[in-house]
């Protein structure tokens, strides 16, 4: 059956297979000091043009949030996310795990704004008795959100230096980041991107690889010692050449812009074909996930053919599903689509 | 140049990638529940003849030991282990990190005693202010032990027994699980050793994986809501088809014992040319770890052409190193060695 | 100055010195095994009515609530509570310290509404990917709450009969019980409240005491082990004499109950008297906390002569204060106020 | 019965509770900001001669271990402790609750060798996966230690040296402080010792007070938001004033250091007592803690007239036991003890 459920229903683009099949009996050292997480790291440097930058990689996208925002915490100190925030919803509590709090704050259309964010860090230390509460300590957004949508530049300047007035890292979570930069709605680019956070992750997993996400510290300011909390926190491979050669794949010759690329043009086209057909969509979004309303006789013609997510029930009986396109969606899965559709 | 330093010098076995190859493009869901995943855990239960066992992938081994061990814990309970136990030393704490002590005993070749043992733990009952130190709350042992050594089937049943009266989960750590049960020495069958614990994994990042270590609760005696927890822990992958897949060719016509074996009969003829040579060896290994002592003479001819693991200097200036054999060892590179050896 | 800020800002009930004085210089063992601790448990279950009862005493509010919750949670499940709950906002994350998660519902003047629990409970399970989720484990009220309201006994039973739905045990922060319990508008008894939920506490440091609350497992349901996670959590003294003292003189004779009254009755003269003088109430509160808006004027006026506490600015200008008696307040104090009110 | 079992059999020193009962009624604010918490705080940094020195009032020992060490330590950090030490033995896990692992060293009479810790450094760092190992990150020693024993300057100040090469923080837990420092055998000052460390504690519950620790950062290094901390660790008094009242008490005319010489006086008497009898000594103690090996003959008269602490069992069948002696011995206790012994 078709599936748009989510962009891992997959497994890898070819090309890292192929390389994985290539390099196989190569005999590499372990824990990330082979070649291949080497020139990895290299060319993520070199995309950013940040020689300076400093690069981890970790396997799932739980496991990342949940090291680097306890690595970057201190002990009294919270990661202030939106409350439809990742962190704060769907990952069993792995930052509480590591013994932080999560402070959300209000989300529109899963981004934060910077104007909140700045009151709710004045009313904090307004408050008498704030050294009885937990400290914010870092500021987290998924770029792009949980419901699909990205941030501008300007936003994303402004959370920054809000940020940076307080003396927060932002830490921006990419798990779908080629997604968000390769939408025709992002006013920037992935280098700019680096100066406009002080962490944030390259999601390999939902982009094209088997399992992989990429932590950088920009300018070089990884906490010390990471690799030990990595290895502490579970998430260091002894066969780091898996993520390092999907990375290193991933990262020659563009291929995961274009790879992320080929996603957005099937959601744009996916989007226009709901339009058409005279669809309403629950919000207009830029990226690979596209939110539908449908009415209980669409929901019968399409939920034996064709897999989507379902989002939320609205009170007047209807249904917002999620369809996800990926990197591996084709021209004819759309086709398919568009020919089942009421 | 050649490698002995470890059993994860390689990729995956070729069966593994051409799977992987083969299913790439199958849509199929995440977190464990597609297709691969259920056959892989079916096969493991039917190896085992235990259809009610409850089995469960995960990718890396330190990952593994904290989500066990802290899953099954509680609170103000500690893991038993041996004092070069690798969670005791060769975790960075992962365990602690979870809120748990480990409280370690004396080790003989890397071996826990059960007499030890039991004294242990009657004099932690005997101890008038039991109640002010950490409880024990399960043992752990490794099958190998991190010096290739493996416990009888008589040492586990004892071992096996005192848990029992102290009503303690006695957890064998399999990293290298196949190496141990297909060595020459191993009087017990993978069926028994399920019976002889009461939760263990089925390495396979060592054992021809890219990644990946199974748990067995073979009792259907997992705890409750595990799942979750390895959420939390950061040990789910989203793409859970990467361990399903690899375990499901592993345990398919018995590849995962076939390559242990190899790794054994190959680590057997290193043993026997080392010895046929003169040299010394640490211990008597029946593993795919082998200890040769190196006089200086030997490590100056050595080294420049072959790698291996330095693992101790003897105040005799001599120095202990590992020669590690696995799955893909092959006579030719035994041959080579061998042509080295001075 | 004349202070009514909070209900501890006194040292302890009389009676407790005496009682310490008497007994200074007598040999006691350590650590709760005193003569003192052992009477005052007996007594709190002769109040209850409850011989198997089991009953602990440790010294502060916070280190009560991270101690019990994490005791009685697994590692996978958070603790719910009010939006307002004590535990959510004001203990610096001391729950989450321990490694979980507290998550939150809508507050009704501080309280938690059944049906909004159950419906939140529901929705849970409702949801597919609840195992990706922190599992509800506990249910966190307080009596009173932070805005001085209490629950009736039907809005408990109501909770407690969702929480056993659910098997959830439901925890009451007592750190104010006896001012709930001796309100004009309690409608159950301190016997009736130990059947009304699964874990409770007896505040003490509010209510006469220098330290200590005591919490009582009406059924003889503490964990196992309660008393090595309380050494672990360092929240065991070794002169348990400290707490059992004082515990044992506030359960002679009812002074725990009559000083509350004591308190009740102070707050509901001042409650009359800021009535009587046409001040607003912010919330018509049955217990000692009374929560009084002032204009700038009032503010000028009483703000140099005696101590209270601000709640919040409000957007017309004026200010909800919070004005505490306790078991000390005196009908000179409450004058002397009176004497003071523009 | 007569008892020497600990140092904390008594309640507190008669000042203390005049000063608790002299101050009772008059109204303070809580978590510290009370007058006699700045007294107590000024009074310790003019003992110490450092007006620059950060003060900190805790309650418990376990406690103050547990806060002070996962306050210093970075998330990949363990603390160093002599294999007796407190932490690494009884106290329930605490350390490892926050965390962190507890590395340990061979103990000479309840020592750490600052050679041996120089050692156990060096060969950290030059283990070639030492960064696949906790990281030493504090080192914990205590003074007196649990035998009784006390550092000299010289090896204060060769750990401390150690420690500065490495970077160490070097943490004394003086629960006992008073008795070490007014041990005969002490040739080193109070003042001094806050230069043979970064960090310290001064122990009121075994030295006079009902509980009560003052933690001294003596160069104002506490960690930032330490307050907070204390708080998330369930460590903060509501009514600072009880430990407050009792450390000024304490600290006004050198009482602190009066009431533990009397202990000392008083144990060096019982030393002198038990060697003219003929008994054996297991160390010879210049504290607080006297050791004494005991026959089965005399196990059967002293038992049921003196209580004292079984310390160990040994091989010949006679028992090491522990008098402990405290400012509130008396010789009138001694003359009894000394017509009990056969």
């Amino acid at each position: 059956m078709l599936s748009f459920t989510c962009d891992y229903n997959e497994g890898a683009h070819p090309a890292i297979l192929e390389r994985l099949l290539a390099s196989n009996l190569e005999q590499v050292p372990g824990y990330g000091a082979d070649p291949y997480t080497r020139s990895a790291k290299d060319r993520i440097r070199q995309a950013l043009n940040r020689p300076e930058a400093d690069v981890f990689f970790l396997t799932g996208g739980t496991q990342t949030n949940a090291t680097v925002i306890s690595a970057v915490l201190k002990g009294y100190e919270g990661a202030v996310a939106a409350q439809t925030g990742h962190i704060a919803v769907h990952e069993a509590g792995a930052v509480e795990f590591t013994g932080h709090k999560v402070l959300t704050l209000p989300q529109h259309q899963g981004k934060m704004d910077a104007a909140e964010l700045e009151a709710f860090l004045e009313g904090f230390y307004a408050e008498p008795a704030y050294d009885h509460m937990v400290f914010p300590g870092l500021v987290y957004i998924s770029f792009p959100t949980e419901y699909g949508t990205i941030y501008t530049k300007a936003e994303l300047e402004a959370l920054h230096a809000v940020c940076k007035r307080y003396k927060l890292p932002l830490y921006i979570d990419g798990a779908r980041l080629g997604y968000g930069l390769m939408s025709p709605e992002c006013d920037f680019t992935f280098q700019e991107l680096a100066g406009l956070c002080d962490v944030f992750t390259i999601g390999g997993t939902k982009v094209g690889a088997l399992c992989g996400e990429a932590v950088v510290f920009p300018g070089g300011n990884a906490p010390a010692h990471f690799f030990t909390t990595i290895k502490q926190h579970g998430a260091l491979l002894a066969k780091g050449r898996l993520t390092g050669i999907q990375f290193d794949v991933l990262f020659t010759d563009n291929l995961y812009f274009k790879i992320s690329r080929n996603a957005i043009d099937m959601a744009m086209q996916l989007k226009a074909m709901f339009r058409r057909k005279g669809y309403e969509l629950f919000l207009d979004s830029p990226t690979n996930q596209q939110f539908v309303v449908l009415d209980d006789a669409a929901m019968a013609v399409l939920a034996p053919q064709v897999a989507f997510e379902i989002w939320e029930h609205r009170p007047d009986g209807r249904t917002v599903v999620r369809f996800a396109t990926s990197w591996a969606t084709t021209p004819e899965q759309l086709a398919r689509l568009e020919a089942m559709l009421p």
